[in-house]
């Protein structure tokens, strides 16, 4: 190997095991090297057992070459929200630890299923459902969050521990950390791939989202997931962005804005402008200010339901805000809910039509970089309207804000052009991201 | 006791566990007799471990009486795609034989943390996503079928075996059972109780509902899931129907109705006026006729995604019109889904704005009596549109057709009218209900 197999990403690995100068016990044997070596920083993982990981990876060096799965040795990293057969599943919450469901969540199943090597739990929030930070560091910088609630799946990737992660999205869990940590992460559209084992919020909003460092990986579950748009996208790998056509949203929420997403956004527009591409600044019609309110409102009455069972079982070792959607502090009536339900519904075909203009719409990630102390994970603000609307998006890294630190932009398309979009977005990566994604303990070499 | 405690219902048994007439283990015993008395001939049950029903009912009564939930020893089934922790799920699927999620739903958590005795599991069609019969017979008549695909639970109650028992609808699911077997069953508003744990068909249209041998009955589990309408509903018990308003609504599927839907409907609205309501006929408005199309364009394409893991892990072992979903047999494009959800989403509020004319709306349950065989469990033609809706929707037995076999009507309303809904229903059993349910197989006594 011309490199640590823990650089590789998961396509070079696949490449590696299938050209025979890798085996999967090196690999896995690589990456727990250098999750030892970094643990202690960057504390991504809720449950790892490195002999079960080795035992899986001698397993998987043992299927005959013709009956190897498509993700065949590839290590991953799960969300502890989604439930995995051979491991416990605690959703950060006192009230399931050690809880250990004896199934795989649907997208785990078709992963294993696929030859992946499920390597262990990665932390979140609780249930995924707040913003009370983890024990997990930035890897970039460990005073820093990695942002939520996909936290340790977004530094786990970032820190080069796995190629690829699971995360959740609700209202920002797998855009913001992409972007804290300097990574590419993909929000599919909503119902396009199988929830099942997947700890509810809100069944409206939720979405399984998926991490990698490169497009090329983020694209090896569009086959897996029989995720298919109804026109094939065409090659773009002789224009790159030549040609194409990027509308630039500030969206309703630009005021929360900061430096770091400003200099981003403009930096990035003048980029794809330098390389050809054709950019256009737009702006939501007026109809969709409320959209964020809307999320909130939506959010919050759907907590009300999916966590009464927690409640009823011991709200004592709930958190406060969980608390609070139960008991309704919110004061949201069901025609509030309804008025919000039916309005989000409604502007759904209205931004798709918007989208269909171009060939991604280009709109901040976050505010800004990720946050001193890990105490939160910062906000959503820029993401719940996208998620509202079922949209598919990506986190493109390649730009810097304060303190070096790593800032993204997303792309977001029309539902249901999920394949379209990480076309674009590997074109777009070619322009935005200088050079190869490094270590981040590097970052400042 | 004045009567056997099998024949109680569920309200009747807490008042008898209440007063210190009736302990759990008595009542349980009398429960599981019933069961070995009938099991032969309606076959309800896909796990039931009478030694383990015994042992929860002797810990039940040990629970000191101030400690004792709002359903205290009440006997419940739970349709067999519903997480229990103490039992194996499977899904009516050769791909989940034995399997035991060592979890509960959150509707099964909630109950069993009220005192509920969690008694065991009814059978189901595959997934609860076919129309393909279990074992189960309708106990008024064995060689007619219960219906599904909540078949146990619905024959369950019906044969007094328990007096409660949990089913979902994604098409019909609960409420043709109930019609079919003369019970009520129930379907909330979409969204008002936890999901969690409950097989994926289509998150869209996936509802829990449960079945009851009285409206006070399916009351019981408005508290207890802390289900709450925007106005409380003023009491009726003085009044009954009288001055009530229905809506009778034939709806888009009417020549799918039969001899028996037919004579109900018009013997419903005599019984009505008899009593004293004011009933009214009413249609749909014509941008409502492709709402059963769109049904199925949901159902099946969120079925492709649902189902891939299974077909990814066992596509021999998996039904093949589920096997179909998955390849996209019926040819849906992505817009046709998107067509069809928009379409859906828009229509809810309008249904809710003519729904809110009326105290409730009146229309068929299903085509007619449950037909003959066991092969196939009928029809959901009456039902897809209202679970697309996302309205309450409770069938009000009270009727027979041909064979002297029991068959049901539909009461409904707008979305988060639950508490309305049946408020008014149990007004109109009393109307439509002539004597109490009795035991199906004294039918023709």
């Amino acid at each position: 190997m011309s490199q640590e197999p823990f650089r590789l990403t998961a396509t070079e690995a696949l490449q590696a095991f299938d050209s025979g100068n890798l085996t999967v016990e090196v690999y896995a044997r690589s990456l727990l090297d250098r999750i030892h070596k970094r643990d202690e920083v960057v504390r991504a993982w809720e449950f790892l057992d490195r002999e079960r990981v080795i035992e899986q990876a001698k397993a998987l060096d043992q299927v005959p070459r013709e009956q190897r799965g498509p993700l065949h040795g590839v290590a991953i990293g799960v969300k502890d929200v989604i439930y995995t057969k051979d491991m416990p599943t605690q959703h950060n919450s006192a009230i399931y630890k050690d809880s250990f469901p004896a199934i795989d969540a649907g997208s785990v199943a078709i992963l294993r299923q696929a030859g992946a090597l499920i390597f262990g739990k990665t932390t979140t929030t609780e249930f995924a459902a707040n913003i009370i930070g983890t024990k997990t560091a930035n890897p970039h910088a460990p005073h820093r969050t990695p942002g939520g609630s996909s936290s340790g799946s977004g530094a786990a990737v970032a820190d080069f521990q796995v190629p690829l992660a699971l995360g959740t999205q609700t209202g920002g869990s797998t855009i913001r950390p992409a972007s804290y940590n300097g990574i590419y992460g993909f929000k599919p559209t909503w119902g396009s791939v199988s929830r099942e084992g997947q700890k509810i919020y809100s069944v409206s909003l939720d979405t399984l989202g998926w991490y990698g460092r490169s497009v090329e990986d983020l694209e090896l579950f569009i086959s897996l997931f029989a995720m298919k748009d109804d026109a094939v996208p065409r090659s773009l790998s002789d224009t790159g962005v030549r040609g194409l056509k990027f509308g630039f949203v500030k969206t309703m929420v630009w005021d929360q804005a900061g430096e770091g997403t400003r200099r981003a956004f403009e930096d990035g527009k003048a980029r794809l402008v330098a390389a050809g591409a054709e950019v256009e600044e737009m702006e939501f019609p007026n109809e969709f200010v409320d959209l964020p309110a809307w999320h909130t409102v939506m959010l919050y009455s759907d907590g009300r339901v999916s966590f009464l069972p927690e409640y009823r079982i011991g709200k004592a070792s709930l958190a406060a805000d969980l608390v609070e959607h139960v008991e309704e502090a919110h004061g949201y009536t069901r025609k509030q809910y309804l008025d919000a339900c039916d309005g989000i519904a409604a502007l759904r075909p209205k931004w798709d039509a918007i989208a269909n203009r171009y060939d991604a719409v280009v709109a901040p990630s976050v505010p800004d970089i990720a946050p001193e102390g890990l105490e939160r994970t910062g906000s959503a603000v820029f993401q719940s309207f996208w998620t509202a609307l079922h949209v598919p998006i990506v986190n493109v890294p390649g730009f810097r804000g304060e303190d070096d630190m790593p800032i993204g932009l997303s792309l977001t398309a029309a539902r249901y052009k999920d394949q379209a979009l990480l076309n674009v977005a590997r074109e777009v990566g070619k322009v935005w991201v200088a050079r190869r994604l490094d270590l981040p303990e590097t970052r400042n070499d």
